[in-house]
This record gives C-alpha cells, sequence and structure tokens, in this order.
C-alpha cells in the first residue's frame, strides 16, 4: 500500500527568510521525495510561521531515529522549531468515548471498516451499556464504566487505566460527561468533541433548543480539541446547514446529527493525516 | 406591469380547523385567483397558525377598502386573526441609514435601480457626508445628519422629522451609531440591520476579531429587525461562507462584505415582497 | 405514532380559478384538517396546476373508500384533476437492485433501521452474491439473479416475478445493468435511480472519468425516476461538492460516493413521502 | 503599496525529486522571501509537476532581468520547466467585451474601482452603444465596434489594431458574438469568457432554457478561457445554486445573473494574481 511510504513533518517557528530552502534541501538530500508542501506565515515580518511537508520514505539513506536526529542537529535547532515527523506506516491508535447516541459513533466505526479513517480504533468506552452490540460486531473491544456523581474520579481513573498506552487519540462522539481537568491534562490536543452548535454560538445544554428560541436560519456542528475549559478548545473544523420554520423536530434532529457526522469524520480524519497545528487555542488546518 | 395586479395577506392567528377553506373560498368568492398559499403551524392542536396567500386582483368584485372590511367581518373575526392585505401597486417606500461603508448601500441602490427591489427608496441619511455624491448618482436624496456624544437625542428627532409619513421601512446598511429604544419604538419590524457576523455568536463591535481569535472556519452575517436590545432582534436571513488561515484580512473583509450584500439584499426583498411574519422574536420567512 | 393519521393529496389538472378553495372546503367538510398545503402553476392563465395537501384523519366523517369516490364527484371531475391520496400508514414497499458497491446500499438500509424512511424494504435483488451477509444483517431478504448477455431478458422475468404485489418502489442502488424497455414500463415512476454525475453532463458509463477530462470544478450526483431513454428520466434531486488538483483519485472516490448516499437518501424520502410529481419529463418537488 | 514588492513564479515541468529544494534555495540565495508555496503532481514517478511560488522582492541581490536569466540558467533548464515570473507592479492591463448585458461588466467595474482587481481596465469594447455612458462614467474609454453578418473579420481587425500592445487579458463579459479562431490565436489563455451553465451541461445558445426543459435541480455558471472550440476551453471556476419551481422567470434569471457575476470575478482575480496553470484543456488554479 502506497500510503505506508508517506511521512509528513509538521513545523511551527519565528518566521525568518531561508526555512523552506533548508527543509526541502535537507529532505531532498536525504533522498525523501516531497509530494506536498504547504505554508502559512501570521506575518513575514516577525511573525509565526507553519509547515505541513509531505514526503516520502523508499529512498531515505537514513534510518527512521537517524533521520529525526538530523532533521533536529541540521535544521529545526537552527530555526527553533517546534516539530514533529509521523509516519503513515505507524497507524494511530484511537479510543472513542459514547454515551447513548450512535450516529457519530456508528459513522466512525462504519468510515473506518471501509479504509477511509487510517487508524486502528483499539476501543469504546461508555457510561453505559446499550451500544454494545453494535460495537463488538465492528469487532471492537467494547468497556462499560458507569459514571455518576459520586464515582466519576474514580470513573475516569478506570478509563485511564484502560487506555493507558493503547490509544493516540481520544473521540468524544457524543459522550454526554464532561472530563475533569486532570484527565484532559494526558491527552492534549488528543482528545476531540463533537458540539451539535456553530460554536461560540451555544456553548452548554441543549443547542438545538437555544438556537430555535434564538430562530437561527442555519445549524450546525463544531467539531474541536478539548480543553480544560469546556466548548472552548480550538476549533477544527465547522458546517452547517440552512434550515426553516417548515423543518419539524424529528426533521431537525436528523439534519444536525448528519452535520456532525461530516464534520466529526473530517476533523478525525484530519488529525489522522496529521494536516492540524494548534496555535493559540486556534488550528492551522492544512487541506 | 403583472406585478400591479398582486396583492398578499399575511395572517397570524390560533390554529384550528377549517382556516384554510375559509380563507380561500373567501377570496374565490370575490374574484380574487390565489397564485400562491403557504401555511405553517407550530401545531395542529392548539399552536399558532401562520398563513400567506398570494391572489391576483383584476376580476375582484369589490374595492379594496370593501375587500378588508368584508374579510375582517368574514373571516378574520371568527379565527381571531391578527392580519394584513397588501398590494404590489402600493410600493413600499424605504430609506436608507448609513456612516461610511458603502458596500451594502451601493447594493441596495444598484439592485433597485435595475428593477429587483420593489421599493422606492426616498431617502438615504448619513451621519456623515462622504456619500453624498454616490448616492445623488442614483436620484435619491441625501440628508447628511452629524451624531455626536451631545446631540444623539436632537439627531434622531431631525431623522425622524425628515422620515415622519415618508418610510414605511428603514434599512441600516452598516449604520454605526446605535438607534434609542424611542426611535425603535416608531418603526415596528420596520427598521432592518445587516449585522457582520452570525448572530448570536457575536454580538457587539468588531465582531471578524472575535471570529478570529475565537478561530472559527466559518465567517457570516444576519439581517435582523431592530429591536431595544441590541443585536437581538427577529433574524430574517443569515448566511456563512468557509474561510482557512489562507486567507489574508483584505481577503476576509471583502467576503465578509459580500456575504453581508447578499443576505442584505434577501432580507429586504422578502420584507418588500411580505413574506415576512415576526412572532415571538423569531420570523417566519415564506419562500 | 402521530404519522398514522397523515393522508397525502396529489394533484395536476388544468389551473383555474377555485381549485383551492374547493378541495380546502372539501376536506374541512368531512373534518379532515389541513396541516401542509403546497401549490404551484405553470401559467394562472392556461397553464397546469399542481397541488399537495397533508391532512390529518382522526375525524374524518366518511371511511377512506367513500372519501375517495366522494372527493372524485365533488371536485377532480369537475377540475379534471389527475389526483391521488395516499396514507402514511399504508408504508410503501421498496425493493433494491444492486451489484457490487455497497455504499448507498447501505446508506438506505441505515436510514431504515434508524426509521428514517418511512417504508418496508422487502427485499435486495442482486446480479452477485457478495452483499448477501450485509443485507441479511439487517433482516432483510436477499435474492441473488445472475446477469449476462444472453440470459438478461430471463433473469428480469425472475425479477419481476419475485417482485410482482411486493413493491411499489424500486430503487436502483448503484445497479450494474440496464433494465429493458419492457421492466421500466410494469414500474412507471417507481424506479429510482442513483447517477454519479451532475445529469445531464456526464450521461453514460464512467461519469468521474469524463468530469476529470473536462476539468470541472464541482463533481455531483442526480437521483431520478428511471425511463426507457438512459439516463435521461425526470431528475428528482441532484447535488455537488466542489473540487480540486489536490483531491486524489480515493479521496475524490469518496467524496462523490458521499453525494450520492445524500442525494438518493432526500430522493427516495420525498418519494416516500408523496412530495413529487412527475410533468412532461419534470419533477416538480414539494419540500 | 506591499503588493509592490510581491512577485509569482509559475512553473510546470516533469516531475522528479529536488525540485522544491532547488526552487527555494534559488529564491533564499538571492535575498526572495517566500511567502506562499504551492506544488502539484499528476503522478511523483514519471507525472507532470506544477508550482506557484509567491516572493517577496525587496532584498532581492540582483535586477529582475538578471534574476530570470539566473533562474533560467540555474534551476529551469535543468528540470526542463516551462516557467513565467509575475511582479505585482506590473498590473495586467486588462479589455472588456460586452455587448447589451450589464451585469458582469458592472460587476468588474465595481470591484475593479474598490481596488479588489489589481489591473488596470484600458478599455471596453461594444457591439452596440448601449452600455457608453456607464462605462465611461468609471473613467474608462468605450468603443463601439458594430458586429454583423458581414463585417465580422473587418470588426475584429478593427479591435485587434484598438487592443494592439495595450491589453494582457481580454474578458468576454456575455458578448454575444462568437470570436474567430484567428483572433483567439493571438490571445491564447489571455481571453476569459462567462457561461451562464454549468459546462459541459448545456453548451451552445440558452442554457436556461435546456436547464429547465431538462428539469435540472441546480444552475450554475462556467468561467474558461477561450480556445477556437465554442464553449470548450479550459474551465477556470464554476458554482451553482439550488433553485426549485417555486422560483419564477425573472428570480431565476437574477439568480443567475448572481452566480455569473461571482464566478467571472474570482476566475479574473486568479488570472491577475497568476494563479492558474494551463495543461492540458484543464486548469490547475492555487488558491
Amino acid at each position: 500500500m502506497s500510503d505506508d511510504t508517506t511521512a509528513r513533518l509538521l513545523v511551527t517557528c519565528p518566521d525568518c527568510p531561508g526555512i523552506v530552502a533548508s527543509v526541502s534541501s535537507f529532505f531532498y538530500n536525504h533522498g525523501a521525495n516531497i509530494t506536498a508542501l504547504d505554508q502559512h506565515s501570521t506575518d513575514p515580518e516577525g511573525g509565526t510561521f507553519f509547515m505541513r511537508v509531505e514526503f516520502q520514505t523508499p529512498h531515505l539513506d537514513i534510518s527512521r531515529p537517524l533521520l529525526s536526529q538530523a532533521f533536529s542537529q541540521a535544521v529545526a535547532d537552527r530555526y527553533q522549531m517546534d516539530w514533529k515527523i509521523s509516519y503513515a506506516s505507524d497507524r494511530k491508535k484511537m479510543a472513542i468515548f459514547v454515551s447513548k447516541y450512535d450516529h457519530v459513533l456508528l459513522e466512525l466505526l462504519w468510515r473506518w471498516s471501509r479504509h477511509e479513517l487510517p487508524t486502528d480504533i483499539v476501543m469504546v468506552i461508555s457510561n453505559h451499556g446499550d451500544l454494545k452490540e453494535a460495537v463488538e460486531s465492528f469487532g471492537v473491544p467494547f468497556h462499560e464504566i458507569p459514571v455518576n456523581q459520586e464515582n466519576k474520579e474514580e470513573a475516569e481513573q478506570r478509563a485511564l487505566g484502560i487506555l493507558e498506552g493503547k490509544a493516540d487519540l481520544i473521540i468524544l462522539a457524543r459522550y454526554m460527561q464532561i472530563l475533569t481537568e486532570s484527565f484532559v491534562e494526558q491527552y492534549v490536543n488528543q482528545i476531540i468533541n463533537i458540539h451539535h452548535s456553530f460554536l461560540p454560538a451555544f456553548v452548554g445544554a441543549d443547542p438545538y433548543r437555544q438556537a430555535y428560541e434564538k430562530g437561527v436560519k442555519l445549524i450546525g456542528a463544531t467539531a474541536h480539541y478539548v480543553t480544560a475549559e469546556l466548548d472552548k478548545g480550538p476549533i477544527i473544523e465547522q458546517d452547517v446547514i440552512r434550515v426553516s420554520h417548515r423543518y419539524k423536530r424529528a426533521h431537525l434532529r436528523q439534519l444536525g446529527q448528519d452535520i456532525e457526522r461530516s464534520v466529526l469524520f473530517r476533523a478525525v480524519k484530519w488529525h489522522l493525516e496529521d494536516r492540524i497545528i494548534v496555535y493559540k487555542n486556534r488550528t492551522i488546518v492544512f487541506v
């Protein structure tokens, strides 16, 4: 599979002349063929520079560890880069948290089973048992960890225990519990949530009711990284759809769920393809 | 011109069986041909019913005043209707308030000069003189009424004086002054504002900066009726456009202005065509 | 379930004054409460008139057969109507034809299993056996009827035999065989196909390749009723998505399949809700 | 003005390793700061490579002519590049051809007068005199060159004479005459036409009528470079809008004209910003 030979570099650093030349020359000199290159600068004079390079590894003249070491010394240090190289063949491992709604969960499982998400889904964790059968029919382990007022911390500890070393990415697929700050800190920029509104318009509970009462003409969904502050983490992707008074409640819910599914799918896909850089509570998404 | 013979009825009333039959029979019996009929009910059992009927008047068997009287007695009273009949040949008169930005003003003037807005634009009022020439080139009177901290009330009085009896609709085309409650009360559901964000996401000043800092992936605009509460009036129309980090400030502003233009144009057109019913700070728009 | 009490009337007739009054009075007089009414006329003077009425039946004062008889005599004959009344409680029965692609098939099965499609899926017929297990996991019977150059007519006869009396609607969910004229004539305006292009732009085989070679900037899908002429039947729904040179083949295919899924879903839903009138190889869709 | 210091390189060449490194190093070594870089390859193995580089010139260590010479020798020859460097400060000169429809013409003039199009509009040529006053009010020279069956060639000669040395780009803004092959050959990939359909769906005359008769659910517009074959040149940009049976003819025309305006504006802007590469009758557009 050709993807196996794809690697990606993500870079954040102070902008200055010569970065593109240095990076591209470095890869060329080591036999890596650049197949995509994206860059962005907040300001060429004194701003911050972001870059994504996709390159092919079949003709690399050094091992992966040495490539990283060499890049660090030859390029990254010089430009004070915050950087990371990922290899498509090292598939990211993903865990999904869910409660009772199944639409986004099934979307992810279905896409994954059709090879549209380059990941290994290693487990689903739920505070309810309802979706056990659906999950297991995809061959994915299902863990039920009930959560209530009293046992919240303990439940999170159990989840962390099960997750440890097993997941690079956690998806909150309409998981109806708020994670504690200490949990979130274990997975910085590695937890993606889907919120069923065009954030920041309707934070908190029941955004559809809020949207209805405000009489908005578009409803939406937002996928974002989870931070300690509820519904305020860096936005990855959003979309909206036009609605009208003609739409009954069931129709609105179905449309809303369809947007949640497609927005979360894109956000997860971009994360898995190393297309996202987080900077100052915002994201740069190279698509 | 065929529009001359078009009339529209807008109705709000408690829902119950028989309304459509009563209304359509009434019009049929008086020689009015129904060419469009839209209805909506919040709930067929005990809800509120809304209807818009478009009909042609050439074969009316009674005069307009008598038609209204007859409708009131034969239909409206029976169903406790809040209702209004408008005739396309009675073109609504429109005033535009503007400051220095000209893009939405020019859009309206340009559409109007191409017969895309069935209205008479009777005047433009501005707190600055900058756009006088542009406005007058369309043959529209321009009034400069400077506004500052001290003279705000007096300035509004001057505007009210000029407007009196001359305008059925006021458009705030990026007018950078907040109207007082007493002004707004003179023109309930007759003042339309364009706000450069997807309300209620970014109320208040500088929504683009707010949107940028929150890192949203879509920027938008909202046309709404003006109420005493800033940026909280009934939303008529909204739209958004996808943006990315690639877009520079000037490009974002241009895209944002383009959405403002198209959103406000649609809202004004719908108002002029009697397509909007306001109910509980929301709008029913029959398009 | 509230849907059980919903009924719909679809009407096509020469336009003239009084139709809306007659129809709505008829229903009112028989205790039917109109909950939605849509109409359209190609021309109020001498044109063709189309109407869809949704009404509730709990308080009907006559039986369904009598209602039809009465409507025919009291209203339909007078206006020369082509008309039909359907009851939501008489769920339409649907058969799906499929070959090897599973994406639209699974979309329909999945939506159906979530009660988003008011139908009974009675069988899936395929010229291949590949999807047997997937279909049966939804509890739907699967019939394999191989088709080749020699047995095409015989295969269709087998299919017609299995279908007889069992299906009101046939969906070609990327079925890779062309149906014969004689088959199509058995199910006039009752076979819906999904074509993976913005028809009429790319009829025939391999529309993606055609689109690529023409360098179009949007790719699309079209759901249409099947007629004897390939890819030329009345269009029900279409949609497109923006693409660019950046998209690799697999990404394009995935996006294209996503549009096929959503376009076909909407078309099928509208058919099942009696929202579509076919007129002169076009459709009026009341949504 | 900051744009004055921007330059762009467009490249087409056989793909092979090292191109990005060579190009970026070349610019770095000559003091040019790369502020945007886009690339595309039809196939990393034996395919064709396309690149757009945007760079800033204030610190160039050689003159513009020398930069071109050096690039040719040091980079372009080695990779067999088809290439071109453009400087934003050398504004492209644009001529507009028009007949009687004014909507796209006015859109371009209006955008241009607001500094949204980095070009000098040097003249408008029309086969009718109707729009003379509108054009001249923008301070742009207007030339009327009547065209009929007999004088077509002669009229084109007159136009070519007026244009000679004055225009880098010709826009056909709903110009209702078909240019001869010999005219088109003078301006290869330098004439942009706006067609009021989603090409290739409705080539030729009266696409709206064709679209109506086919019952399509979306109407569109296409901007493309003009070639000798009518309506078949490389597509630059397209867009569509959803329509329904509810829209009357005047409304459809207005919506269609709005799409024509926005599609042509984007296509012209991209051309002026050197974002388009033509390859095998298709375009690569770096946006």
